[in-house]
């Protein structure tokens, strides 16, 4: 097997078209840039614009043995963006494969490529007057929805836990072949939109954060808009109290009362989506003192843990789960309200005098509760992009580029089982590395689903500053350390820890190594992507 | 590699014990014998007491070459019963392998071996007297819980797509490595048990109707027991009608307003679950005749089609989506009824006035009723065991073994989109091939998930009638042939059907042929099961 990359580069311009092959220095170095420090190096970006090209950048890539690395939209973001996890890989990238293939209004469903984002399926829906909701994921508009369903990402609304609402995938294999999963596999199935099971094994698992084969195509189930929707909010002054509310909230989201993933952000995480560091309160120092962030608190009415969800029905069936929530909450929680769309409109209208009688900035508040609001109701936000301004003191002029402007963010997001109990061990480890490391600890405890919890931490700073690359990594680092050693284990992985897992099982290594052999035998597709190449 | 029985045999023997190992010729015979004509002979019932046996098993049978076919309690009843997919097999039966592992009553699951049955589910529940339900299928209640997940099989709850509700999965491979899917292949994982895709691909698919490898423990979440419970009835008087409800429906399951998989059952399903075939009424003829039906249909108060659903939740929450089928429904169904407890044990009470008044035969129909009642409430029933005696006239005292009792049941289940339209098509070619074979085609219609519908045939038969088991088995045939002709797949197939469809994408087939060859070279584990051997 020849290795020449001049030879391929040719192969892949034939295929493609030249300028959909690019090997400008200054785009590959946007290509090997993430919010964390990389080493890995991109030799060309090749952008198909089909599933038959992507097909034909496969067998290039076994023909000359040239590592592909295949990204949606590359909107990764804390999670190593758009860089490869091994050096001098072809990033493939199919922002090009934007189609939408198929939507049906009736059975709620809609067939689309990888260069789908949010904000176009949100945009295709409401020109359709679809009275269908799509979840959205807390990550940008031009998020691909494909790219986070690969990563098992997840939402707000019951729809959140994105793998668990999709059929019938298009995949492309390692050598170049092209497969349909479930029903899809025979030509004239009627069913392959709606039902993922299929007939036989059921492969579509495999191709989630993965390195055996490319998603080209795939169903997304949408959900019905609810007559009625309504937010509710509360929050508790301390640790302890959150124990208790998260056993108490068990029971409601186990038996449906509240149905869609809900949150409960820390003081740190809810003033990053609020403010940028507060430098001058906080006299230039890092890391951000416990009394300032106090004070902040005060001002902008939060408190040391802050939950947020939302119900989804008719009005009467929203008013019972409502009843439920208040029921079981009453007591152990402060302030628990309630938000609809009128309330919010009315806010809106009064933002300014009720600034004037409480005090609390309203106004200011809004463009934060709004976006959040509407996300729980399907509306992609990219409200969330400034956050990752937080340690930033320059380059704050136009939030868009986190990449370029040299944010530094690192996610860690450990599951554990939804109790009281697991939260404060969290907590505990949680505290006691970013201590150490001087990072603020900004955390949101996700109900994902009806028995398990995702505890999302964010290491923010600003990449400008000598060293923060390094200390960010170690304070990650031992984070995943600690978590994992205690059983913890996050649901995804960034670029920067695919090998940062402990040995599982010796048997479970072989049997993936096998299973990765025998549909990539020479390891081209995304090497050491989640599945260490043996 | 050597193929020597006896030498296989010995160290079967070895591994298990004597008495677990069995060539009895008389036993054989039975695990060889289904409820519909099969050729495949067994070699040998070997009997592993726990994981480390199944290991040995599968060494044992890699080092002699010979086939091994795993079930759990064998009760795969109208898809094949015991009988391997291939002849000359071992069948290594997990019967004894029926402990109860781990239990959770705050987290709803449990974690159980593929020898724990329904019954033995649910008295442990009653015996912990605890608040969670379990999903039953209308198997039998000696049914293994994991063998039906194994399968797909669903059940009647909102837990009833069972594949949707496990995580966690020790499976043997082939060569006889033991692995753990998702976070539990770290051994001290915390969330195993809650999260199923774990971190990195998600495997647990491929061990689902397949001959990858063999479930040997897996956790089972459970649903918490409602407050509340309901089920409701109704019927319409023709297949057109049925196409407009299907449509009416679909909207409700979308929504989750009905929240469970409910099931509309034809004339010929219905008097199958209450009698078996009148044959005095028929004048000994086969098959039934269209006005006698109709006069059963009377006097039992069922009509064309007959669905049944339940609503879990409150008091409360049940009554608004009672009001919203109601509205739904009004003027589109006769007989839309509604059943709790209460109601049911004041039916039981009142049973004999009410056939002296209405002349119907309530008692009688509360036979029926109450199994069907109880598992929407998940309560294993043996009540359906009778009807796969429908057109028996001897044997009928004593309604416990269909395979043994010669009763003939081939079932045949194509899944389509939930849509009226979809339904009648499958009605047409359903009463086609009946019609041209004269049996009876007892069908029912399950809204299995929001969006795809069941619709599950019997065929059922005597076999001790000679040329019975060939007609039916061509009825079958062609039923599938022409229900995959335009594009409706099974969800599940019997051993007699695993060629039965017709050839997928070339690319899929290859697919398949490497992933079970990476893992089976040798191809022991269920030959021909799924996946075609190469």
């Amino acid at each position: 097997m020849e290795t020449n990359f001049t030879d391929a580069l040719t192969a892949f311009q034939n295929a493609l078209g030249q300028e959909n092959v690019n090997t400008d220095n200054s785009l590959l170095k946007e290509y090997q840039t993430a919010t964390f420090d990389t080493k890995n190096s991109v030799l060309a970006i090749v952008r198909p614009n089909n599933t038959k090209e992507v097909q034909q950048c496969l067998k290039i890539a076994n023909q000359f043995n040239i590592p592909i690395y295949p990204i949606s939209t590359g909107l990764n973001t804390g999670y190593g963006s758009r860089v490869p996890t091994v050096d001098q890989c072809v990033v493939l990238e199919m922002r090009r494969m934007n189609r939408i293939i198929d939507f049906d209004e009736n059975l709620a469903y809609i067939t689309l490529e990888p260069g789908v984002t949010q904000q176009q399926l949100y945009d295709y829906l409401q020109e359709k007057k679809s009275k269908l909701w799509m979840d959205a994921t807390g990550s940008f508009k031009d998020h691909s929805i494909i790219g986070n369903i690969a990563e098992r990402g997840f939402g707000h609304t019951p729809y959140g836990d994105h793998f668990s609402n999709v059929a019938g995938m298009e995949v492309v294999l390692p050598q170049g072949d092209c497969i349909h999963t479930g029903f899809g596999r025979f030509s004239n199935a009627q069913a392959a939109e709606v039902y993922r099971w299929g007939v036989g094994p059921y492969f579509d698992g495999i191709f989630t954060q993965s390195n055996l084969g490319i998603i080209t195509r795939l169903t997304v189930w949408l959900m019905p808009a609810p007559k009625y929707f309504q937010s509710f909010y509360f929050s508790v002054d301390s640790h302890k109290q959150l124990e208790k509310v998260i056993d108490l909230l068990r029971p409601l989201r186990l038996d449906g009362t509240i149905n869609s993933a809900m949150h409960i952000a820390n003081d740190y995480k809810v003033l990053g989506a609020i403010q940028l560091y507060p430098w001058q309160q906080a006299n230039n120092k890092t890391p951000l003192d416990k009394e300032v962030l106090e004070k902040l608190g005060k001002s902008w009415d939060f408190s040391v843990w802050n939950g947020s969800g939302a119900l989804y029905g008719t009005k009467e069936e929203v008013a019972l789960a409502r009843k439920k929530i208040k029921k079981q909450l009453r007591g152990s929680v402060k302030k628990l309200r309630f938000l609809d769309d009128k309330l919010l409109k009315v806010a809106e209208l009064l933002q300014k005098p009720y600034y004037w009688v409480t005090g609390v900035n309203l106004p200011e508040m809004l463009k934060i509760l709004k976006p959040i609001f509407n996300m729980t109701k399907g509306i992609p936000t990219d409200a969330m992009l400034a956050s990752t301004y937080w340690r930033k003191k320059d380059n704050i002029a136009n939030m868009v580029n986190p990449e370029r402007d040299k944010c530094g963010l690192m996610w860690c997001a450990p599951i554990a089982p939804t109790s009281g109990k697991h939260a404060m061990k969290l907590w505990g480890i949680i505290e006691s590395v970013f201590d150490q490391y001087d990072f603020e600890p900004a955390v949101t405890i996700t109900l994902l689903t009806e028995r398990a919890m995702d505890c999302v931490i964010a290491i923010q700073y600003d990449r400008s500053i000598e060293g923060e690359d390094k200390r960010a990594q170690a304070c990650h680092d031992k984070l995943l350390k600690k978590l994992t050693d205690v059983g913890y284990y996050p649901y995804r992985l960034g670029v920067q820890s695919m090998s940062g897992l402990p040995e599982p099982e010796e048997a479970y290594t072989k049997f993936i190594s096998l299973v990765k052999a025998s549909l990539d035998p020479i390891g081209v597709l995304s090497p050491g992507r989640y599945l260490k190449n043996k």
